[in-house]
């Protein structure tokens, strides 16, 4: 049976989410699609190592590209806390509770802790400030592709998303939205957030940890649709997965894209403000498919099966919970 | 072997597609779904038949609908013609082929001349004029929906495409893209125009006649969502069928429709101009599904294979050919 | 006292506006801001002349742009005849009523004629083709700034705008809409159309003949923002002049930029079909703001008061008209 | 000499704006013009008092109209806090610099504290929460008007504006933007944030306190379109004011409405984030007119001269400083 909870009094404060590492195979060819269709800025490149950031973005980087010998992977997501100070206080806390939690360098970061939950939770890097870059939002002629504007959260599968859930819960991590199961009442899904809207994290029951798909804002449809047009131009047409469409509230409309190595990119417009405590969260019926997708014939069948996984971490338990059955129906919708 | 053709001087002069009358189950119904969610205005209603324009129409009606307790069904397709000297000159063309052509009564509409042009062929109503009503393009309170702006052209499948739009083509219809067998070079699919841009009628081989969508244009992408979050409220989420997505050149961005009979609508962006007669018909290889969806999985099955049967008329001969190989291309990527 | 008249029986057959051809001071500098920002793409340039064109024309130019030492102004606008035939015809029709027209050389345009409809009238090229070149209207990566589709129409002030017109109603033009003088029932100004939207040609009473605008067609309003703010990067941000706003019906949405000469550029969005007969121009009362502009502050002084004039045709005439108070209006409300 | 502050343990903690109080001398007139033109929903009315919100709010109200036969006036802007504790901390805070601080009672609002900072401030009222209403967010045909988002902000003039800034920075308002006297360094506008973007009070020096707009977010170009496409059908043509148009970073497109007293209020897209402490304040030239407005002619001079004064409190002191020198250089482009 879960309970949302809110944690007023933090150990450290995390202020939102900050950057996903991937491991891809073909660097040169993942900048392309992530500069010319999606519309990330090279901030760095050294090496194997790219550093991307969207046009809205000062802080250097918020993906990072690492060419890599193994399969596709992602290495860690990143979160910002507030100061060095906090730092230290999350090894204490991570410690504490069990897990681990190791200093390490970063390059183009500032003091940076690798985290982890435990098993089956994905790796957390947290970074207390990263060098600025000037924004580009307003610099119209060096825009490309679909002028992604700044990362806002991450999906992570998980096999026991309950008890995930409380552990980040515990950190401030806010619920705006969730579905229990119906007979259990046992956490199926649920929508997190530390910044201003209603997400940093979701996360969902199924063998893990994995990550779905990373998400970046885009300011409207016509910004969705240029990166679509493109990646048709550039052969990337086949991975426009999913949409454009639209997920029901607290969330908008969304596109999906996969990268050339398979990871996953989610576009969605500018999310809704949430910040007031008694705005509690929403909560919907695991078996109710408009709830979800309000319209449209759902997403196709890869959609639903293939995630990144963490690297040097083997995905585990977690049988597919009923959240997914929005997608079951989806799927035989359009399939008949 | 196809040859695509001009008539300069054709018999008679229609001007554009005109309008389209569907048999409907239950009008009320109907009539909420093309006011409600595609933003259609209601011109009149009399008794069983209701007539309907878009927002940008000045004319009567762009589209006719008629409660029957029969299977759903297009009653035909309407064509405009200069003046009504083009009818008494329709109306000899059409006996000299072999066709049938009868004057009939059609309220809201100036004389109207009901023709065939042949087994498998679809019914075509020419009429010379309609009553002229305000255009609600700028009332802007008044508008809802999708706020449809106008008709543009119908998609059929006929058995003998051929040889059909080879009728066509003599009356003045042009080619602005066409498809053809890759061995026997024979038409498989082509588009026709007789207004200002690539298409009032567009024709493919497969068991007909039958009406597999008629295509009228909104504003912009903003417009296209909000008809399908609309359809959404409503209970109608799970007749947007197919897209927001985007059709090759010379068209463009597309979100399809089933109104509450099954009949299909379709929504496209203000199409490009099409005047000059060394602008020559695109070719596209029926092979290759990227030519006509640049991006996305494709349309779902129903989208290929239903399709409103025309009132009193048999769908015979035609086998699916091969301008499909893209969407079932399109399928298999959305079910793997 | 105006009627207006459509000749049904034109004595050659215009089908649309086609290029206008402009002199400016330096040829490098227009075709930064006609590539950057209001997104044409360059067809040719040979020597000091540059042939352009949008991204949705295959037709070789709709813009020419000749260096000169002389002041900035227009050679003519061009207009696009069915076939060569028809400027036969029309050299005929132009010597029958007292006009010029000359058989002369364009580069990258077919037979082409050079005619003049009398004093106090804009000198009109006739062509009757043009090579055809790629559309980039699917090319994504290479669209800059506006992304400008295709020509639309121009504005030009005469002194007399009652007789001109009807020149070019006898020519086939169809009124769209107009105003007269509240007094003497004359007219003040008038949007005539050959294509299938409601201007190929708007002419208002003033000093001229000069060349106030032409007018090209953009997509959406995220086109007219993109080339306004890349019009602020590059360093022409007060050459966006007037707008974005709305023109009433039959027009849409505008935004006016001046070129480096100072020769003024319409963008508006997709404009709406006007085809069938019945369908009856719309008038204004000259005296009300409203119907000309239904909201905002109104064009500033420069607006109203600078236009392109014809090489080497001196401007007279024309007391302004009343069709101008509601820009006097507009004037004094944004200067209160 | 200005030095901007980052408190970053504030004596209570502010969380964001939250509600603007407007005095109307016709309710009904302003609630046609909130709700049918701007897209506001009406929460509760009660006798003179009108309560409303944007679609995406679920907080009972972020504006308050009280009809009243005094002049129009604002009587406060509004601020929420974490928690009430928070209100006990503000009490203490502002009776021991001198300001007051008083417990007031608010239909639809949870505890209240009324406060001033002293001579030549704006009244704040600061509210720790409101009840919950269902947000429209995706109930679209219940959407009117521009769809209007959420408030995101205000602009204040004050006398001085250094130290009131002083005043709200020790509260934890943090400094995204901000211009300063050429000779003297002294401050003389700035844009102050405590929610995640960079806007919740914008300050700058004039005569004052008085409030130039209230700020309020809306999805994209269209829906700024809308507003003012109603608000000419409505008869409110003239009250769209200046717009729209673009802000320099870290601001976005705005589109400037007067309601029917006067009250001016500001459409802005979604914001940008601002988040990071490294991210420090942009600083511009305040006489570069392009920094503030990009591109076009700048706002008429009503929009620089017309404010609405707080109820009972006299405007006095503060010369118009060289912020506005933008608008000079704007209106006298408008002007030639």
């Amino acid at each position: 049976m879960f309970k949302p909870n809110v944690e007023l009094s933090p150990p450290f404060d995390i202020t939102r989410a900050s950057h996903v590492r991937y491991l891809v195979s073909d660097l040169d060819e993942s900048l392309r699609f992530y500069t010319e269709v999606l519309g990330f800025v090279l901030s760095d490149r050294e090496g194997d190592v790219a550093y991307l950031r969207g046009i809205e973005e000062a802080a250097h980087h918020s993906v990072v590209l690492t060419k890599s010998s193994d399969a596709p992977a992602a290495e860690c997501i990143g979160m910002r806390v507030r100061s060095e100070v906090d730092l230290h206080k999350a090894r204490q806390h991570f410690l504490s509770v069990g897990g681990t939690a190791e200093f390490i360098e970063r390059p183009f970061q500032g003091p940076t802790l690798l985290t982890t939950f435990g098993e089956g939770t994905p790796p957390v890097e947290l970074v207390a400030g990263m060098p600025v870059l000037p924004r580009l939002l307003n610099n119209f002629p060096a825009q490309k592709g679909g002028r992604v504007l700044r990362l806002d959260h991450y999906q992570c599968v998980v096999p026991d998303v309950q008890t995930t859930a409380g552990k980040f819960m515990a950190l401030g991590f806010r619920p705006s939205k969730y579905t229990t199961h119906a007979d259990t009442g046992n956490l199926l899904a649920i929508f997190l957030s530390r910044k201003d809207n209603p997400h940093d994290l979701v996360m969902a029951q199924a063998a893990g940890p994995r990550l779905p798909h990373s998400a970046y804002v885009v300011s409207d449809f016509q910004a969705m649709f240029r990166a679509a047009d493109i990646a048709g131009n550039l052969g990337y047409g086949r991975q426009v997965e999913h949409g454009p469409g639209r997920h029901g509230p607290p969330n908008g409309p969304f596109l999906y894209f996969r990268d050339p190595d398979g990871h996953r990119i989610e576009f969605i417009l500018p999310p809704m403000q949430f910040i007031d405590p008694e705005d509690l969260p929403n909560t919907w019926d695991s078996n109710d498919a408009v709830s979800l997708v309000p319209w449209g014939g759902g997403p196709p069948q890869r959609w639903r099966e293939e995630m990144t996984p963490f690297a040097g971490i083997e995905s585990a338990g977690g049988t597919v919970a009923r959240w997914t059955s929005m997608t079951e129906t989806a799927a035989e919708n359009s399939a008949n």
